[in-house]
């Protein structure tokens, strides 16, 4: 198991963490398996996503936060940041990805993403095995 | 594998399931590996998300239900509970847990919740491995 | 590990795949373990829902598309399925399916679907391990 760290720039955002996980999985020596990450504050998700044009990722912190809005006088948690929360278990706090031939089968043309939603920029981890 | 039960008290409710998740991790015995959850009905999910308040759990389930109400006139399922089974896809009906040192890694402040939507209160199993 | 493929008839669809992942559990030859499904395209997504009524993976696909509808003025995306991008990490590009007694284990009523939201019909893979 592997403990790896993403930096955050901005309150929402999709970081491309490819270049992480296809190292983790050489250092790992595994050939054929899974790789099965999770992240480790619940503010945050894991999707694999199209990677190609840096839009995608984009639209897709937009259209959350377009979904589940920062504000909404229905919530009650006092630190108010229940829409970040929400949106860790709409994208999903782990993944799961396919190994083959010691590289994560992502699919045309994915490629992993940690999702954060939180009160600033930031530094997060979350962990490979 | 096992098969646990929860039980639910409303309609929509996350149940906060980490002592019976605990308990199946340690009597299977793993110190490292994975679990993996699976609710035996459609209309539930699984998720890992924020337990130091509970407010979290209770917004994120006012925030399902406010994305996707019960009733849509558009909606065409005779059950009248196409609203929980939009939710179980939107939450996951399963979810992959990594064990570490006996214990399951959740992250901060994490636990696993049982998301329940359907036509009443009543009682859900699911099964971990 | 084993690819298959699914044909989709419409943009906005669920492919009940049921025989196809059940049939891949029975050629790999496994009695008890786990089933790792993944999309090789960035707008199709898997996921576990009801299979007793049609209707449900209707209402699935149409609550989809109303919460994420095709044009939003926001998206950036030139291809113009941005929402395709954004239903594949609601509803996750992958599943880990719990295989007993030589089967996949699925809940009442649940079937495995590939939901597929792209720019017309056609043919996408999904491989499962």
């Amino acid at each position: 198991m592997e403990t790896l760290e993403v930096r955050t720039s901005r309150r929402e955002q999709l970081v491309d963490i490819t270049a992480k996980v296809r190292e983790a999985v050489r250092r790992a020596g595994v050939e054929e398996g899974v790789a099965h990450l999770w992240s480790l504050h619940t503010t945050c998700g894991l999707t694999v996503n199209e990677g190609a044009d840096p839009d995608v990722a984009r639209d897709i912190a937009w259209k959350l936060g377009d979904l589940v809005p920062q504000d909404e006088p229905a919530y009650r948690h006092a630190e108010g940041n229940s829409d970040s929360h929400v949106k860790t278990s709409l994208i999903n706090p782990g993944a799961t990805l396919i190994v083959a031939a010691g590289d994560v089968l992502l699919g045309t043309p994915g490629r992993p993403y940690f999702s954060r939603s939180s009160t600033g920029p930031g530094s997060e981890s979350w962990v490979s095995r």
